[in-house]
């Protein structure tokens, strides 16, 4: 069987694990404390040319997104995203676990629209209605949960609608890199420190054993965050594992190498399905590509490959997952080539 | 410098690494479904026999401390330990951001008795009074904060109340290993799976990069622990760096061979200091060692040896804590031996 | 200016206000303890033919649905309801606050029905799958947000559903009384009792100084749950006086009496506003009516009376809440009749 | 049997009921937006001088403390009290399950003084830590849980210390009017508004159906407090039922005729009880009293009298409390002034 399940199956990249062997040895402080989380915090400052933020280097995506929403909201504050985002669906709860409501927008492609924001705080009577909750954090990801990505001006006019109403912009980027390297991506790493008041950097699904780092640029979510951290339970105790990780992941842009190898990848795979005659669901630049079959033809591709089912498409067909990683082989990928 | 800190100064034990290292490659399920990780709760399950608990493979010991917290007790329930608890004292909370009153017995020597658990269930009306929280589980760790152990028998006596009153017994292990060495110790794995209802077995402290292997034995505590996991943000992505981990760990008792060395190196400390004419605030036989010194004498060592300040010892003195592991060089315990 | 603004406008029915004032100088238990509160359970149990049930005399509708969830559910599980549930929209996040998601389904005449909780159960994988909340509690009011009610063929349906799955029912009865006096309705108060798991009978909507009656039908939802009254806030120090207004309630079926009044002035309202022309939003047969008038139209009626703007209806028409209670005055009736 | 179990036994002061019964045909805004709660609030200002504070009128005790709580304090805060505090022991965790630890101090008259205050911060690293939780609030009340009462030099202390370290005080006031109107108070109604950040005027206790006014005078902690009385339940709908009362309330300085017809029964008790030769068990000059009896005067006590146990005082006595009201009746203090 051959995989494109997810960009999670394998373990880190050679150049991650080698770092991890080499300073096995030393010890260090724990919890983030150390030299190399210092030494990375200070890579990811240069990178996205945000020099007075706070980085802090977190284990996974579920418990950045909790800790950061439970942090920078007040209790009766709510999220605004799409229905299909991550915290929405597949984080099993934990916004509202932590007390928050999330507000939602049915969007086709995943992206969310300054007139989505401006619809549910009118309905939310832009938050002076004590009956209802107070819409204040925008939750947005690049790439999103289709695959697809923000253009600049997209992501400015987000910027502007939250500056207009007081909203915080906050941008998961678990897959941030296959983002940036993306056909048609015309947003700089420096342009998330300047859009976003926080975002975060995903090393999970691109190359490293474990690591997403957190970027608080807004002075105002700051004070105490490592509180948060520690108490939600995302503190890592030999926490300079992170920071060996992520030095290696922004050394010579390896994170950057890393994301064009799945996205050369998954685009292959995308032309070969749209050759075939295929539709597919989104139209994704990035690393993971949705095309619709008929559900004789996903039967037939799950003999030698293994993929997931994303959405029924009507009664005979559905959109099927094929996700590509910095460990995809390319004689994976021609074997899917080849069977269509 | 030489440090006497933590027990997770280091990476990993060189068959853990080597192990990550060997696996690095393969492509698996992510979440903890992979074979990895059944593997390794079979080794769990045949080494604390106790062929029918669930076992989980969580990160670190916080969030499998306010996980499992979280998912037995109904909101108005309560916490019984003693005050020098890690989830009292050093968690942030974690446990009331869930919700939970912790309700604590002030232990000189850190470790729990029935008659503590009777005196708090007295007050509290025996969970009758609707105007209390209601007690429903005993945390207890062991070794303990202060590096004690528990006997078999008081072990036993704790299990007794607790069956009379209808409470959990939960144990947190972050340190079990070194209490399962320790001289005086007369438990045996298979006792905790008969004695607890849940309980946990750390690795992070001894040895893993990471990671904490938690028994879940009372099937009334086992439903949907995955959605809780989940959650709380503690499912680990690439989930079978912890079941290969674990498997090395369990590896011809590795997991012991570890502990061992850490406190045989501990013990030589503590005798040191005895001999020196120290105090030491607990009779800890594992691997934490807590002298009592002047606060010069503390000087003094500080300019050599990294270590913590535990508790001021009326005006003029200090406890002081060093900890050893399974990384702890004997010539860095030779130094301090002749430093005293 | 002629209020048809809501039905919690006034004070209490001249018989609850005699009967707290009969009784102000008597001295009882506190927190609902006493004979009165005894009185009026056992009269809701008569009334509702649930001998067994567990009856708990709440002070408001917010704080009985927030407790109430947050004791039926453990942390991961998740509520079904129809977008315009009152604790979607207007509890200012309660529920998420209390740590549950509300997951929803667009009902245009605001009832949920089977087809849409087997969607949303679909969607979620049937509670099988960790990454998402389980769907544990179906929510729905009679009468709904729309003032529109359920029948017995309709609620059965809904029963059987929550049956299948394993899935609690429980009504919001905050206008339960207009629902059981409209032409249409074929839902005695004994159907409630053998339908729901846990139901509540609104005073405070419907001619009592505050109070609700919550009913626990289902035993594994009724232990310890004082102990949840208390902790989140619902506990009523002079509870006998919620107790006396119950008894005041139930005697003669006062209850019904008051609601009969209401629903007769509202349909009245309905009538001409149909008769002139208009169209309703939703067709309801209870106590709040929503016509849809010119915005011009709309600013001409706010001259002389008051109501709520429940929602734009296009560009130029909204359409506007009326609603009548026991103290709506048949002068009141008149004059908004002729004015259209 | 003559009751002196506690202050909220009875209905409504007279002219309370009086007031509700003259304006119970009066129609309204809901949830305290019309105009009996804006007078009353001035009322409130006006008597504790100060103009500025945001007045809250709240239904009860627990859900006044455990919404401003939740309202003041950031997740990973901390609150400052003593282990006999109602917050700690007869609020069902409620504040923990909001998500705050409470820190205590063992204090044997009720009372928390800056030495306490203290210690609790250094213990804590003085919020520096992120291990631990942060103290950032100070509750206490006045008067006390053992009916002591704070002095003016006193109050003026812990504020210093607040101010000292950044953390608010916030007193719960249920039993206000007792302590002000207590032999050797000093404070006026004017200190508690210059003296603390927040604080809460009781009614329930002292003669109304119900209601707390809270008032917040520190202008951070005003914001979108309405948002999160409605989320936690508190939100009243016929709000106008708390205007009307508290209007009344301040008549004439009803609230102080009312705590003194109490304290000068409750005090004739104490002497009673003190010339009889029993011991106090704190000296209380308000309008509780804690004899300490023996186990058999006790039960000879408990055939006439009902009283509540407080606590066990060695192996054969027990501290027993008696509490007087407004509505407490002269002979039945004559009467139990001849009984001992």
């Amino acid at each position: 069987m051959i995989s494109f399940r997810n960009d999670y199956s394998e373990g880190a990249l050679p150049q991650v694990l080698q770092a991890l062997t080499d300073t096995n040895f030393e010890a260090t402080c724990g919890y983030g404390c150390d030299e190399y989380c210092a030494r990375a915090a200070h890579a990811v400052r240069s990178r996205f040319a945000c020099p007075t933020a706070d980085v802090h280097l977190m284990v996974g995506g579920t418990v950045t997104n909790l800790t950061a929403i439970a942090a920078f909201l007040r209790p009766y504050q709510a999220v605004i995203t799409v229905t299909s985002a991550h915290i929405n669906v597949h984080e099993t709860g934990s916004i509202e676990a932590g007390g928050h409501k999330i507000l939602c927008a049915d969007a086709p492609d995943g992206k969310l629209t300054p007139q989505m924001v401006r619809r549910i705080l009118r309905e939310h009577q832009y938050g002076k209605n004590e009956h209802m909750v107070q819409p204040k954090l925008v939750y947005i990801s690049d790439a999103t949960e289709l695959g697809t990505i923000y253009t600049k001006s997209e992501l400015t006019a987000l910027r502007a609608v939250c500056d207009e109403y007081g909203l915080y912009l906050y941008l998961d980027g678990a897959r941030l890199a296959p983002a940036l390297v993306a056909k048609g991506n015309d947003l700089a790493p420096e342009d998330f420190a300047q859009l976003c008041d926080a975002f975060y950097i995903g090393g999970t699904k691109n190359g490293l054993l474990f690591g997403e780092a957190l970027v608080i640029v807004n002075d105002a979510l700051k004070p105490d965050f490592r509180h948060m951290i520690k108490q939600r339970g995302g503190m890592f105790a030999k926490g300079r594992l992170l920071g060996v990780q992520f030095l290696a992941y922004f050394e010579d842009d390896l994170w950057l190498t890393a994301a064009r190898h799945a996205v050369v990848a998954a685009q292959r795979i995308a032309r070969a399905f749209t050759q075939a005659g295929y539709r597919l669901l989104a139209d994704s630049p990035t690393n993971q590509i949705f095309p619709i079959v008929s559900n004789e033809k996903m039967a037939e591709l799950a003999k030698t490959f293994i993929f997931e089912e994303n959405a029924p498409v009507g009664e005979t067909h559905t959109a099927i997952r094929f996700v590509t990683s910095w460990a995809t082989k390319d004689a994976d990928v021609d074997a899917l080539v080849h069977a269509l």
